[in-house]
């Protein structure tokens, strides 16, 4: 089954907004099964999305289109779809007596603009809005016109508020689909996200020996995030489920420690959930990623039962006064030394009696750096009740990226120690 | 001047990722004078890219296709766009030298695999990348044989990470743009960023003024974002030029200091600059915001020379023990409240020796709220020479968005602080 998604809206082809209904509805259909094999964006233009719809039908089954449902006069969908499958409108009298409720419960006059959201073409199911006015549709073309084959499909139109159509989709679209297409074979998705390894290391290790699951079906893809290498096992069929999870099997064999999650897991969370299970405390002392560590671990609901402290000390003062680096150190090796991260690390645990303390020292750049320490140099302690462990990196980055790896690192080498 | 954008990937149509390329691309193109009139997602398919590839030749004048460029097996945009174009692939001996340097200065093997990025149409004009292996790629059409009149076109590649893609589309894509296929008409567009109000209030004080310029060829825009609106001014044509100036006139004297700054400022950014230009240095005590703050005012280049210490003082514990807030505070007033936030601010701003302090302490939520204090309170407090100014705001949204708005607030207090 082909699945397509449509997003109308100038706003979307100026830049001016992120198509957030993109990922939301692609992941909501792969979720269930379905394949979204295009997603087109167009333009508030009557032509063009006429246009669109009608290439959309000459390959898909399933053709969503979200926007252009609402009063202006910028609101073109249901009309030119109509119009191309060639269905008369009527005035849908709930729809109205909806609309009409909508305002009154809202003690405001109906602009009378608002009556064509009235409007539905001839044998469309009503998709009801309780979060606006503008109702769905789902039509379903027999035969399909746009292909010879006498196949059919459904054209579901849904409006452009993320909180209209979030709950229109969940609520009752997906029933709908469930009951009149259901996937013709579910989808066995696997997401296991790794952190310490580029893309091509990663393919390199698993290529080869996954090599008689892909001849057999499995689906393997690699996506490279900011400090993390997604691998994604996908298989449809009877034995997609062993299929994947015997391909999961080896993946974790050959890679081990290097995979921290699975899914939607972030490093952040999985440091959070391993430091509750165990019961221990954190503090931070952070120099050059300047908070991110602190902000990214804070994103954690929970966080707050086990970070005790983040010290930001990015002068050598707020170093030597809040995290106790001696004098020495800095001005025997410097601000960006082992000795220091190693003090920090110390100090923070100490000052804020946690049981693990992660420190960063380093040059973000764009300035700052030397021969001996360029731009993108940085070091990196954890200190526990076992000592003191330093790392040494070079991440010469942008300013936000250099942030962004780093702290992954030093999450890693936390969550390694915790694994320990 | 049609011009459509591909972006290939099956972690966009499986939902994994956000398509940030969209709107990054559709942005700069627009503000350029650029329309984009289409987009579309293809999944990593080869005969899907191709056709995509084919039917955007037979309707646009520039194709910009992202992604696809990587070392691995499923990265097919490269070969597969030579062969709809029926140019040979041929090594690009300088591209493979600066792929084999990029592993060198990171002290790297080279993975085999990586040695593809170096493969490159006839006649195609290389990209450099800065930040990663994969060049990008403009190859000329001429003519275009999918139009069957002489036209020609131009097919842009990409590669996926915006780390790479975003400076090579700003230094070297839209050079080349403006050389070989400059805008029919230049558009003239001002983007002006204010915090502090709404999209409908921000709407309500300026539409009508501008009411006589919009008449006149003014295209005035909004564009919500958490914490900030951007109004935009755009025209085109010979008094283009003029129109934005005199609307951008009225904007400032009616919206005065609730706008920050223009184009793509940050109010990080805005902070940074203010401070650095008065000589002055700045200490944050976070509880809720949990290092956001420190985050974001740490990616400004130069934040160094003007933030001395953040401190994420998440415990009452830390709250006592490194900003002095008493006992008594705690007891009787509790973390979230007034007097806790004036005594960090003034706590910090002691301890760290710094002109001013920003203090945050709020529910950021999902738990810890109450009938009196829901989730969403927020104290915020601005400490320096004159004394402390403490506010209150509330800002029931889900934990990220919480500190998002919460920093937002925080930064202008110091904002309008230092504008007086």
């Amino acid at each position: 089954m082909r699945v397509e998604l449509i997003n109308t809206g100038s706003e979307l082809l100026l830049g001016r907004i992120l198509n957030t209904h993109q990922q939301w509805i692609c992941r909501q259909l792969s979720d269930l099964g379905y394949q979204v094999t295009r997603q087109t964006c167009i333009a508030d233009d009557g032509l063009q999305i006429q246009a669109a719809v009608r290439e959309s039908l000459s390959r898909a089954d399933l053709i969503i289109v979200t926007g252009g449902l609402g009063p202006t006069s910028d609101d073109l969908t249901r009309d030119l779809i109509a119009q191309l499958l060639g269905r008369e409108m009527f005035v849908d009298a709930e729809t109205l007596a909806r609309i009409e409720n909508f305002f009154a419960q809202r003690h405001r006059v109906m602009p009378s603009s608002t009556k064509v959201q009235a409007m539905v073409p001839a044998g469309a199911r009503m998709l009801r809005n309780d979060y606006g006015t503008a109702p769905g549709l789902a039509i379903e073309v027999r035969p399909n016109p746009f292909r010879g084959d006498g196949s059919h499909a459904w054209v579901i139109l849904l409006p452009g508020p993320p909180r209209e159509l979030r709950p229109m989709f969940t609520e009752q679209v997906v029933p709908l689909l469930l009951e009149v297409m259901p996937p013709s074979q579910k989808l066995v998705c696997r997401i296991l996200k790794t952190t310490g390894l580029g893309e091509s290391f990663v393919e390199q290790k698993i290529a080869v020996p996954l090599q008689p699951f892909v001849a057999g079906g499995l689906d393997l893809g690699y996506c490279a995030r900011i400090g993390e290498v997604e691998i994604r096992l996908a298989a449809s069929g009877d034995d997609a489920k062993k299929i994947v999870a015997e391909a999961e099997a080896i993946v974790r064999q050959i890679l081990g420690r290097l995979i921290f999650g699975v899914g939607d897991d972030t490093l952040e969370a999985t440091l959070v959930r391993l430091l509750t299970e165990r019961g221990k405390t954190l503090a931070l002392a952070e120099s050059c990623t300047g908070g991110m560590l602190a902000h990214r671990i804070t994103n954690v609901p929970g966080a707050s039962a086990v970070l005790k402290c983040g010290l930001v000390t990015y002068s050598n003062e707020a170093k030597r006064n809040f995290l106790g680096v001696t004098a020495g150190s800095l001005d025997k090796h410097g601000a960006v030394s082992e000795a220091v991260a190693r003090e920090m690390a110390e100090g923070a645990r100490h000052k804020c009696g946690a049981d693990y303390a992660l420190s960063v020292t380093g040059i973000a750049g764009p300035d700052g750096g030397s021969e001996a320490k360029p731009v993108g140099t940085v070091f990196m302690a954890l200190a526990d009740e076992k000592g003191t462990t330093v790392e040494q990196h070079f991440n010469p980055f942008d300013r936000e990226t250099f942030k962004y790896v780093t702290s992954q690192q030093a999450m890693d080498l936390l969550r390694r120690a915790l694994l320990d």
